[in-house]
């Protein structure tokens, strides 16, 4: 940093302060996901036991995507650590991605409330909604690893990363293409895509992209 | 720092706390956005696909609050990063200017609701509301950026950014004067006022503002 | 850091995480009071123009609330950095601190729901309760200015530091009398004892207390 | 760092970027308690000062909740501390600590709700509620401390706190067993189960655990 000519360096956003306002967008999109599961007012003769057993579906997508939002928050920190410096492109390929990241508590919520049915057209479109979502995110990831690949210049390491930049963009495509897959049998069988969302997420965990 | 004396020190806020507590303000104003767009309950015989679909305007409003504020934040960064002191006028300056950004839901939930009239006078109000929210918005940071100017003391490089804080100035004061134009169009043609709006926030990412 | 023995320091907390922690809690809370303003929904024949100025209370609430806190967060930077060393006492009042913190955006929107009627019950019991809200703060302040004052042992600089501590602890007792004054006045006329909560504000904002 | 070869250490995230991330979720867990207390509308010829103090349970709820996310927190930074290289055992285990960290407002507002019934099937199951999600924190903690008993090559100073974290252990396992008495209590005498909430945040926060 001392190197740098001032003038140049003035309007420079240093990789910490992206990391520092992404891991807020990120810790604050996990935690607002539980203010859409409100509280259960039972009348005369009902049990509370029962309408709490009963809001399954919606402790089910709080986990899914708060472990979703998790991981990706430990891919996207890998990601912006390979980058020495930020250039205008990082910048809002970033935004692009957080505006998605933090959009998440909304198809969650409507997943949450359709996911009781067990079927027909109303999970159908509850389904493919969060599958848009979700697509959009590895859309957008696929978008920050191949721009990775081409500035070779902001890098860190640029020689030792590139194997890890391409093995990590075809993880992403191959991810988006499961997407893709679940969006299309939702309009059929919702609870198949739905199990494809959850093979995915444990694929991004358990893959060997983050160490 | 380690030369400055200790008591005066004492008092002294750094620039890192004050982006740490910015940081935070932007971070959370724009994850509360979608809290605003509720989960549609359809009734028997309604389709959950095109309740979704009708939801655009939610959408749109959440993508264009979340950009505005994304690229307010970069610009904040780049504005907070020329001060090497923090001044008293500077902290509340910058109070007033989080205070504004962390008031942009309502206005975006107030226009989101009334988006799908497309004319008449209740989308005037809405739009006109968003407009002197983002009106207070550029006027903080025109006096923001005008503090920078004549607190030269405070400033890393005073001689090297005086030519930026003068381009920032004029910029800001650009932008200040289409949000009055676009404020005076609401009241007769909203849909055109709205367009402006996205025109500026176009200006403020492409513009040379922040490297 | 390198000087103490290492199964001491492994307890300690640092305090620039206590400031992180708190800063969070300070920026959430300020972000939080805009969630309190619905979206006004308009009936045929109404004007939305007119609903969102009939709006003000809430405007003027919020307004107060953020620069309460804003101001809050400003003295308790100026609190926490005259520490070098954080003990189990300080972490406790500051935990404690941040409760009623973040407690704020509800006597805030009561405040703003009670507002409008300009007298009476109703709006006593408001005011009664934001003061009351306030007053905690305030002692809550003072315990730890109190600690500050006794734990010489924690202070960066003991000796500098002690006129500054009975100036604030001075000044925190008199913003709690104001407070007190203000819940009696509430009973009889409210609006007067909403003006000294505006009083008290601008005392703390502009007093010598942080540089 | 300098001395790790550089593929290796592209992908580790730094025990700072970890607390980083659950700071934020904490301090946004125990923000958003106060958002599940609603405003009391009251009618001609109610009491809003009466309405304000029946409000205690939510008060109350609020409070104990807050207390125990910020010992937790306190808790948590002292068992990261511990550590100098994060690994994935401690990635995923503290994304579960952290998915129900930011659940604990859902079963704080359910508790607000039914306290004021004293007794009956209601409160035993909303008390059933908190001691299960309680319970489920203990073990996420149990699970990261014996984590860190096994994990000597990633701790900072392995014999030194050998002793120490087989004590947290001990502590941790009490309190789960309490916790488990608490919920088999609940379906009898909710109102012991309560007191036994307290007594076991007490206990965490005046135990020697963190210094």
């Amino acid at each position: 940093m001392s190197n740098t000519p001032p003038v140049r360096s003035l309007g420079a956003i240093s990789t910490s302060r992206i990391e520092a306002f992404s891991d807020g967008v990120f810790a604050i999109a996990t935690t607002l996901l539980v203010l859409e599961i409100a509280v259960p007012r039972v009348e005369e003769g009902e049990d509370l036991f029962v309408a709490l057993l009963n809001l399954w579906p919606s402790y089910l997508a709080y986990l899914v995507s708060f472990l979703t939002i998790g991981i990706m928050w430990i891919n996207h920190h890998f990601l912006i650590g390979l980058f020495q410096r930020v250039n205008r492109p990082l910048l809002f390929l970033n935004l692009g991605l957080l505006a998605v990241v933090s959009f998440i508590p909304f198809p969650t919520a409507v997943l949450a409330e359709y996911l009781p049915e067990g079927s027909g057209p109303q999970l159908s479109a509850a389904t493919t909604l969060y599958g848009v979502v979700m697509l959009l995110l590895t859309v957008m990831f696929a978008l920050l690893w191949r721009h990775a690949g081409r500035a070779t210049d902001e890098l860190r390491d640029a020689d030792a990363t590139r194997p890890i930049i391409r093995r990590a963009l075809r993880f992403t495509i191959a991810a988006a293409s499961a997407y893709v897959t679940a969006i299309v049998v939702a309009a059929f069988v919702p609870i198949v895509a739905l199990a494809l969302f959850a093979v995915v997420v444990l694929l991004f965990a358990f893959g060997r992209l983050a160490k």
